[in-house]
C-alpha cells in the first residue's frame, strides 16, 4: 500500500468521477461516494482490488492468510453500511508462477470468512495478469442502510476498538520486528474482522457511518462532507493500544499523527445520539459532530482544522 | 490475451471452484457456471478484469477506445443473459505513468457506451498497481434471463453475425497489416458492440444462449455441458467473413479452426426451436441440439467429437 500523506490525488480523481456521473437511474439510492453502491430495494455492492507488492506482501502473506484478508477487507465495505453478506464475486488475476495449489489455499482463506458469514461464492473470473492480485465484488442486504450522509449536528463521533494496530502490524512484518511483541497489530494487519454482526446491532443507535480503512482523518473527512457537517475529533479521547504506543515510541512518532493516517484497520466509525450498548464491542467516544463544515482536531482547549491525511492507494 | 489451445487450465480451475463452492443462498438462481451470477428477483451481475499486455495493446488502443472496449466487452455478459444493464463499477488499477488527462479519456470512452444504455458508471475503486488494468462490475435486470443450461434436444444452434472478425482485427494491428483491408475487423476488436438489444429480442425465441467470448468450440461446449445435450456443428453452415477469408488465406491457416478458437467478438450463440426474425440482425444456423452429451463437428456426412479449443486467460 502506499502512504502518501497530504496527497489528495485519489480523492480528487473520485470527486471528478463522481461530477461527470451523477446518479440517473431510479434503482438507485447511493452511488459513488460512499463505501458501497446502494440499491433502494437494499442490496448493496462495492468492489475493491488488491495487488501484490502495493497492497500485501508475500514473503509474509501466505495464500491461505490472504484469501481471508482480502475477503474480509472487501466486506468492511458491507459493514460499513450495516449489510449481511450474501455472496462475492473474486475476479482472479493470476500471474505465472502462482500454482494451482497455491490458488487452491487462496480459496481455503475465502472459505474460511465466507463460512463464517453464511455467504456464497457466484463467480467471477479467473485471467492471467502482470501482477498477481484480484478484485473482490461482495453483495449484501440492509434492511437501513448507514450512510456515510447521514451525520447530525449534536451527535457524538465513535469507533470501535483501536485504530492504528493493522498498520503497526504491517511495519512489524515488514522490518522483521520480534512478532511475539505485535501480536494483536500483527493479526489485525493479516486477518482484520469485518465489523458485520456488530454494525447490524449498531444500525438501532447510528445514522452514519464509515470503515476504517484509510486513516482517521481521511474517514472522519469522508463522514463531514458527505453530511455537510463539522466534525471535531478530541484528541485526548483517542484510545491508544499499548503495541501502537510501543513502536511509535521507539520509531519517534506522535502515536496521534499516526493513528490519523494509519489505514486498513476495518473498524467502524460512526455517529450517534448517545453511545451504542453492544455486548462485548469496545466503543470509545471520540469527537462531536457540530454545525459548520470541514474536519478539527481538539486539543487541550484549543482546536484546529485539520485535512485529511490518510492513505492514499494512488501516488 | 492468451491463446492455449487445447490447454483447460482455465476450465478446470472454474469446475474446481465450483465444486468447493456450492450454491447455499437461496436468494441466488445461478452463480458459479454461467456468464453472470443471476438473482431470484431478476438482478444479474458479471465481473471481468482486462489488464494491458494481457486483454490489450496500448501501442494502438487509446484510451477512449479502451474504454468503450472493455465496458462493451463486459456488457457482453449481460447482453448473455438477456439482461438490460442498470448500472457499473468500475475498479481502476493504475500504474505511475497513466495520466490523469488518460484516465479523462478513458472515462469519456466509458461515458460513450453507457450512455448509449442509459445506464450509471455507480462507484468502483482505484488503487495504483504494478499493471495498469481494470476489473469492471456490471449489473442489470432481466425478466426472463437466458441462461446456459437451457438448450434442448431438437432445437438449433445458431450464431448472431460473423465470427472471427475481432481476432483477425486483433492481428491486423498487432502485425500492422494495411488497416483499410480490414476495416471490419478492425472495429470489431476495437470497439465490439454488446448485443444487448438483440438478445432482448432474442429471449421470446431462445431459450438458452451464451456471448462469444472465448472462441466458438468453447462457448458452444459451455451450451453443451451446462444443458446436458449434445451440440453438433455443421461445419458448412458457419458464415466466413470476407476478411477472415483474407487473413487465413494468407496465413494458411484453416479459416474453420481459427473460427472455432477465435475469441472476443461478442456475438450471441444461442439455441431456439425455430429462427427469429429479429429486424437488421443477421442470424445464421450453424447446428443442431440432440440428445446426448458433448460438442461434435459434422463435415460431408462425417462427425466427430472435438474438444473445446478457444482462447483461455490462463497459461
Amino acid at each position: 500500500m502506499n502512504e502518501t500523506k497530504g496527497n489528495q490525488s485519489e480523492l480528487a480523481l473520485i470527486r471528478y468521477i463522481r461530477n461527470r456521473f451523477p446518479k440517473r437511474r431510479r434503482e438507485i439510492l447511493k452511488g459513488i461516494g460512499d463505501d458501497a453502491l446502494v440499491f433502494r430495494d437494499g442490496i448493496i455492492i462495492s468492489t475493491d482490488s488488491f495487488f501484490e507488492g502495493v497492497h500485501f506482501d508475500m514473503t509474509y502473506f501466505s495464500p491461505y492468510v490472504l484469501g481471508y484478508h482480502c475477503m474480509a477487507a472487501s466486506l468492511s465495505d458491507l459493514a460499513a453500511m450495516a449489510a449481511s453478506p450474501i455472496c462475492a464475486l473474486v475476479s482472479l488475476n493470476l500471474t505465472q508462477n502462482v500454482s494451482k495449489k497455491e490458488v487452491g489455499e487462496l480459496y481455503s482463506g475465502f472459505e474460511k470468512i465466507t463460512k463464517k458469514y453464511k455467504m456464497d461464492i457466484a463467480g467471477g473470473d479467473i485471467v492471467a495478469s502482470p501482477a498477481f492480485g484480484m478484485t473482490i465484488t461482495v453483495i449484501g442486504h440492509a434492511k437501513k442502510p448507514l450512510m456515510r450522509s447521514g451525520a447530525r449536528p449534536g451527535q457524538a463521533l465513535y469507533v470501535t476498538n483501536f485504530l492504528g494496530l493493522a498498520e503497526i502490524g504491517r511495519r512489524a512484518l515488514r522490518d522483521k520486528l520480534p512478532q511475539k511483541e505485535y501480536p494483536d497489530a500483527i493479526e489485525k494487519h493479516l486477518c482484520p474482522e469485518p465489523r458485520i454482526f456488530e454494525a447490524q446491532s449498531l444500525s438501532r443507535y447510528s445514522t452514519a457511518c464509515i470503515d476504517t480503512s484509510d486513516g482517521l482523518s481521511t474517514d472522519a473527512f469522508h463522514l463531514a462532507e458527505e453530511s455537510r457537517v463539522k466534525i471535531v475529533i478530541n484528541e485526548e479521547h483517542i484510545p491508544i493500544h499499548p503495541e501502537v504506543g510501543k513502536l511509535c515510541s521507539i520509531e519517534k512518532i506522535d502515536p496521534l499523527e499516526f493513528i490519523l493516517s494509519a489505514g486498513e484497520d476495518f473498524e467502524l466509525l460512526f455517529t450517534a445520539w448517545r453511545i451504542p450498548k453492544i455486548p462485548k464491542v469496545k466503543i470509545f467516544k471520540i469527537g462531536t459532530v457540530v454545525k459548520g463544515r470541514g474536519l478539527y482536531l481538539s486539543k487541550r482547549g484549543g482546536i484546529k482544522r485539520i485535512q485529511p491525511s490518510g492513505y492514499e492507494h494512488l501516488r
